[in-house]
């Protein structure tokens, strides 16, 4: 019964209807089993829009950078997405820092949708939404979607890496215990950019972002593709024409070669595993709240060791929630 | 065969020895399957040190406030164990930014055993080696050993709580997306630190953690302890003894009171769930990589849906590695 008013929910996700949208973005973030087949059926019907994984550690202002590109899309006539998984994402109050109006521009903009989503929740969920938050936005004809993601975490990263370009920022001057976290970070980018280069000191972050390129530091498994570091000033308007032909370039690059295809199938994998992994977990989690109490307490006495107990534990939820498939 | 040099490993470390101490820590790090027998036997002897949880937010200033715990501490005769789990952690370096020449001190007293950890590695590892790590030297005779981790992402803040007393530490002036990381960090707390109070912008972060408490923003199901604010100066070597009587204080009222049994329950369902986690999510690699390029495959080119076939890989997975435990 639930099936059918969710293929509505679909019909009217194709006409464009932002409640619908919201409503099914929603479902996805809550994890909801209901949503499952609808969203099945969206990610069958997506793969159309352009998705630019945009990510930098706290302070690098993404989300001021995320507001320019969608200003400058609309003007181009796209429709834009944003999906930002940041915890300290300013969409949510409808404005930002030293830009409120421009903002409310945009968000009251019908081409352009933007939905906070929450980091926590279950275990490895959040890139399950995320993913398909991106869908159900390119199904609704998004042509262009940009995922944020704050560069802190294993999964926050991978997730942004989960895209068709992924964009790192950088900005000068965040000081060394911040710039530490970002090992790992500016592996994945297609694009560099730096931000706020309307300040002095922005110059050194270029140069060091170069010279790591040049020196083959942060080289990855690229072919006819040379990693750009883009100068980009929100404050002067400076430098987002410029990221967004570097997008466009990447685009067409991996449409000309295989790496497109190469990167669709490495998307897919991460995204089994991480579908696959939230579904087991959660199962998991439900199943054994029969069996851990019991065990728990065998371990706070010390009478139980850690690996014993989880092995008693997994061997109880497997037996229980999946004799059925193996039968 | 393993399983004796194992048992001799921790007759070592009962001795003291260091290097059979970061044998085994190493290993737990690795996920080593062999080193199981021998870190569950470790899980049985351990139980006497007192476990304080320190966490804050880059450039909070806890490494530093550790190594100044760790001297004084050692001042007081106490052998002091720390494990930090923190991508911008000094240790490795063996040096602390402007606290050079005692960090090295600290590093050649045998009093002292510090081991840093890296984040990254199998999904949910982490947790489970730091708190075998924290076991380990527990056996060694460590009397208070210090978990250290940086307060951004779930894990990280989990762990800092899987202990006796919980320190959080604030620093002034660290800006307000650096600041919105940490909703979900204070609540953990048994004791608020707030580092750099030489500074002039401290009285506001002091005052601004006080106000919360005070308002109940910030309770817990906390009875018999009210939540101290303690301020701190590293620079001045102000506020370090205050501390360490607040801990001391918090572990006199846990043994007094349920609440440290109850806690000891807590840790124990966590590392529980952890543990179990960690070995159905590795087992799980392991046994679906048969299926999953021909799964990703059919994924990429939207034949298939994520949810059906993260269903199938599951129930392929399943049934292979899992037969045994089912019949």
């Amino acid at each position: 019964m639930a099936y059918i008013p969710s293929l509505n929910l679909i019909e009217q996700i194709e006409q464009g209807n932002p409640w619908a949208l919201g409503r099914l973005i929603s479902r996805a973030e809550a994890g909801v089993e209901e949503a499952r087949p609808a969203l099945a059926e969206i990610y069958r019907r997506a793969g159309r829009a352009h998705v630019i994984g945009l990510t930098g550690v706290p302070g690098s202002g993404k989300s001021t950078l995320v507001c320019k590109l969608a200003q400058v899309l609309r003007e181009r006539g796209e429709k834009v997405g944003i999906v930002a998984i940041d915890p300290s994402s300013p969409y949510s109050g409808g404005a930002i820092l030293g830009d409120r109006i421009r903002m409310t521009e945009l968000a009251n903009d019908p081409g352009v949708f933007i939905r906070s989503m929450a980091t926590h929740g279950a275990t490895g969920g959040m890139a399950r939404a995320a993913l398909d938050a991106v869908d159900i936005l390119d199904v609704a004809g998004y042509q262009t979607i940009i995922l944020e993601t704050v560069g802190v975490g294993q999964d926050e990263v991978e997730v942004a890496h989960a895209s068709d370009t992924t964009v790192v920022v950088s900005a000068p001057g965040l000081g060394d215990e911040i710039q530490a976290i970002k090992a790992g970070v500016l592996e994945i980018a297609d694009i560099h950019v730096v931000s706020k280069c309307d300040r002095d000191d922005a110059l050194r972050t270029l140069t060091d972002l170069k010279q790591m390129l040049t020196l083959g530091t942060l080289t990855g498994p690229r072919r006819d593709w040379a990693i750009p570091v883009i100068a980009v000033s929100a404050y002067k308007d400076e430098g987002i024409e410029a990221l967004l032909d570097s997008v466009a370039l990447h685009k067409a690059t991996q449409a000309r070669t295989t790496a497109g295809q190469e990167r669709r199938c490495r998307v897919a994998e991460f995204r089994l595993h991480k579908t696959a992994q939230t579904l087991l977990l959660e199962r998991f989690a439900k199943g054994s709240q029969a069996f851990a109490p019991q065990l728990s307490t065998s371990l706070a006495t010390r009478v139980n060791d850690p690996y014993a107990a989880a092995q008693q534990l997994i061997s109880l939820t497997i037996r229980k929630e999946y004799r059925n498939d193996l039968a």
